[in-house]
C-alpha cells in the first residue's frame, strides 16, 4: 500500500509519498529513482526534538547512513513557544559546525512546529538549500508539510517571520502516528474533515463510513492510507494553482478565521489549533446556512463528523462575543476592512466573501456560546 | 540625462533608474507610471543608518510623504558588525508596530549593508513584502543593490544567512555619491572595473579615456552616468540570464577568489572589499597571462586602470602566501576540492576554469608580495 502524490509547481516538483514503513528507507527514498535522482548532495542535516528523536532518529539516521549521507542532527526544544529564531540560530551554528554546503540537505523529523523551522533555516542558509519534510503529526502530514510555507513566530504574533520554500520530497510514514498523542490526533482530523468539507466529497463520504474518528487505533489501515492521501492530495492541488496565496489558497482558511480568534483570544492554551478550527468550521457553516448558501443538512452532516472525531463546536466558556468580532477585524485575513470568511456551498465546494452582514456573524456567535 | 535599465527575470521585471537628483522623486517612482503602477501598497518602512538618514532622510520621507505614502522609519547602526539577525530583528519590531501589511514596502536608502539587510527583512516579514532600493554608496548602486541577493552575516562568515528576493525598483540618484568618502568610492570602482575587464570593453574604453578616476570629483556628470549606466547594465543582464547563481553569474566573481581570502586572512580591516577586488584581478590577471589565456598588453591596461583608480595592485604586507592558498581551498567557490577561477580571455570577456596549477597560483603571488 503506497500513494505517491505529484506537487507541481512553476519552479518547483516534488513528490509526497506516503507508504508505511518508509521511515527506514528514507536514505533510499531521498536518493531518488536511477532515471529520476534527487541530488541531494551528501551532507544531511536532521532537524528534530528531543521526544521524537528518541523514539525515530535512529532509525532515519541509520537509513540516510545506509544510503550514502553523511548525517549530523540537531535537536530542537519541544514546543510552539520555541518556534522562535533562537532556535532558528541553533540549526545555523550546526549547519556551521558540519559545513553544510549549498547542495547538502536539511531534513524536518517531526510536527509542523519542527516542518517550519526547519524549513525556514533551509530556506535561509546559504540562501536556500534542499530541504525534505518527514512529517509525524497528522497535522504536519496532510497540512504543514505541503506547500513551502516556513518560519517562525514574532514574540507577538505567530508565523510573521517566514519564507517560501518547497522541499524537495515529503515522506510520509502513516506508522509513526500510533505514539502521536490523541489529543494532536484529533487536531489533525479537524484539517481532514475541512479538505472534506472545501474540495473533497470522497474523502468526506469516507469519514462519515468509518463509526470513530476520535483516536487512530478506530481506523484500519486502509481507511488511514485514504485519509492520508486524499488530504494531501487536497493540499497538493490547492497549493500547485496557487503557490504564493494569492486566490484559490484562501479556501484552506475555512474553520480558520474565527478559528484563529479563538485560539488567540484563549492565550492557545485552552483550545489548540484543531479545536479551533473546528469550532470555526461549526461557525462558517452556520453563517453560510444563515445566508441560505449551505443547506441545513450539510451543515449537520458536518458536524456530526467533528463531534464523531471528538472535536468540540461550542466556543470556549468566558470568551466573549465581542472581542471575537474585535479580533477578526485585527486578522491578517482582513482587507480593507472586511472580513473574509471561506463559506461552504455544498461538500466538497466552498467560496470566500467578505460579505457577512455583523448581525449574521454575531447571531451564530451567541448561538455557539 | 538620466537612463533606465530593465531587469528580467522568469518571476520577476523591474527597473534599475539612474537619474541625477531622483531622491526628491522618490515617492512619484515609486507609484510607477500610470500605464504601469507598481502597486507597493500604503505603508513605507524606510531603512537606514544615522549618517545616511541624517543626510538623504528628509529628503526621501518628504517625497514619499508628498506621493501618498504613509511612512515609518528606522535606523540601524552603520558598519559591517551590525549586518546581523539582531539589526534585522529591529526592523520586524518596527514593522510589528507599525503593522505593515502583506502590501507594504520596505525601502532600503544606504549603502551595501543596509540594502542587504532590508531586502532580508523585506524577504522574510509575511513571508516577503516589497521591496525597494535607494543605494547610496557606489558599491551599492553597481553591485549590491542589483541581484536580489540579501542577507546578514553569522558571527563565523559572511553573508551566509540570506534570501533571494528581488526588489520591485533600484533608484539611483548618483548626486549622494557626492557624500561618499573617497575610500568607499574607490572600493565602488573596483567592482566597475571588473564589468569592463569580464564584460564590457565600452566601459573599460571609457575608464581609460579618464585621466583621474580615484575621486569622485575627477568624474564628469556624464561620464558617471555612463560608468553607472554601463555597470548596472552588466549585472543586470549577467543576473537576468543566471537569477540564481548557477552558471554565468559566476564570472561576477572575478577578483574574487582572491580577493575573499585577503579580506578574510586580514580580518577585514587592512583592506576593504574594492581593494581586495583590485588585488585580485591584478592575481588573476596575471594568472591568466601566464596561463596564455590573456595577453600582457591588456593585463597592463587593466592593471593601469587600477593603479589610476589609486587601488592596490600589491598583496598587504606579512601576508603568508601558504595561508592565502589553504585558505581558498575552504572558500565557498570550492567544488570538489579544486578553486575555481575566473580569467578574463579579452577585454571584455571571462571564463571560469578550475584548470590553474598549484605552482602558477603560487608564483603569481610572489610577484605581488
Ligand atoms: N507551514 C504550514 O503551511 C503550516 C500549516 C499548518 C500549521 N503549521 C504550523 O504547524 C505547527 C503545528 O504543528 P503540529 O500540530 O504538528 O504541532 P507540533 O509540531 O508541536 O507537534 C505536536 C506535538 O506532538 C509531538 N509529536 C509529533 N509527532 C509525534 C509522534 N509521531 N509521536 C509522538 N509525538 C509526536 C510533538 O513533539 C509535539 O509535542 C504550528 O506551529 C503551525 O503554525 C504550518
Ligand atoms: N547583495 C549583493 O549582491 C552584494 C554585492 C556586493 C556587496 N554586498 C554587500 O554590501 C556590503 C558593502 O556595501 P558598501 O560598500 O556600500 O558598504 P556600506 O553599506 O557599509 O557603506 C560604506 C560606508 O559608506 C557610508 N555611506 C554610504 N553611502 C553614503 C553616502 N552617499 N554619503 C556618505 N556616506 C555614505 C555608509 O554609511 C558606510 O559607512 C557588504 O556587506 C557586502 O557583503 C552585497
Ligand atoms: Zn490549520
Ligand atoms: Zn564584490
Amino acid at each position: 500500500m503506497q500513494s505517491v502524490i505529484d506537487v507541481n509547481l512553476p519552479q518547483n516538483r516534488y513528490e509526497i509519498a506516503i507508504v508505511p514503513g518508509s521511515l527506514d528507507n528514507l536514505g533510499t527514498w531521498m536518493n531518488g529513482k536511477e532515471s529520476k535522482p534527487l541530488h541531494l548532495g551528501e551532507k544531511v542535516l536532521l532537524v528534530s526534538n528531543p521526544a521524537i528523536f528518541k523514539r525515530y532518529g535512529e532509525r532515519a539516521i541509520k537509513s540516510l547512513t545506509n544510503a550514502g549521507f553523511e548525517v549530523f542532527s540537531v535537536n530542537l526544544s519541544a514546543g510552539e513557544q520555541y518556534k522562535t529564531l533562537n532556535s532558528i540560530v541553533k540549526i545555523y551554528n550546526t549547519a556551521l559546525e558540519n559545513r553544510l554546503e549549498r547542495t547538502s540537505t536539511i531534513v524536518a523529523l517531526g510536527g509542523g512546529v519542527i516542518g517550519d523551522m526547519a524549513g525556514f533555516a533551509a530556506a535561509t542558509w546559504l540562501r536556500g538549500i534542499n530541504f525534505v519534510q518527514v512529517p509525524t503529526s497528522l497535522l504536519a502530514m496532510v497540512d504543514a508539510a505541503i506547500g513551502g510555507k516556513t518560519g517562525v513566530n514574532h514574540p507577538k504574533g505567530k508565523n510573521l517571520i517566514g519564507a517560501f520554500h518547497q522541499p524537495k520530497l515529503v515522506l510520509i510514514d502513516p506508522q509513526v502516528l500510533k505514539t502521536l498523542p490523541p489529543r494532536e490526533f484529533r487536531a489533525g482530523m479537524a484539517e481532514v474533515i475541512k479538505y472534506g468539507v472545501i474540495w473533497d466529497a470522497d474523502l468526506f463520504a469516507k469519514l462519515e463510513e468509518c463509526e470513530k474518528l476520535d483516536q487512530l487505533r478506530y481506523l484500519s489501515e486502509e481507511m488511514l492510507q485514504t485519509i492520508l492521501t486524499h488530504s494531501c492530495q487536497a493540499k497538493a492541488i490547492v497549493v500547485g494553482k496557487d503557490e504564493k496565496e494569492s486566490g484559490l489558497r484562501a479556501l484552506l482558511n475555512y474553520g480558520h478565521t474565527i478559528g484563529h480568534a479563538v485560539e488567540s483570544l484563549t492565550g492557545y492554551k485552552v483550545v489548540n489549533h484543531g479545536e479551533a478550527v473546528a469550532i470555526g468550521m461549526v461557525a462558517a457553516g452556520q453563517i453560510a446556512v444563515d445566508l441560505r448558501m449551505w443547506s441545513k443538512e450539510a451543515t449537520e452532516r458536518q458536524n456530526e463528523l467533528i463531534k464523531k472525531t471528538g472535536l468540540p463546536s461550542k466556543l470556549p466558556e468566558g470568551l466573549d462575543i465581542g472581542e471575537i468580532i474585535d479580533s477578526l477585524q485585527s486578522d491578517k485575513k482582513v482587507k480593507s476592512g472586511k472580513v473574509r470568511f471561506v463559506l461552504p456551498r455544498r461538500i466538497g465546494e466552498a467560496t470566500v466573501t467578505d460579505q457577512v452582514p455583523p448581525d449574521v456573524l454575531r447571531q451564530v456567535l451567541l448561538q455557539m456560546q
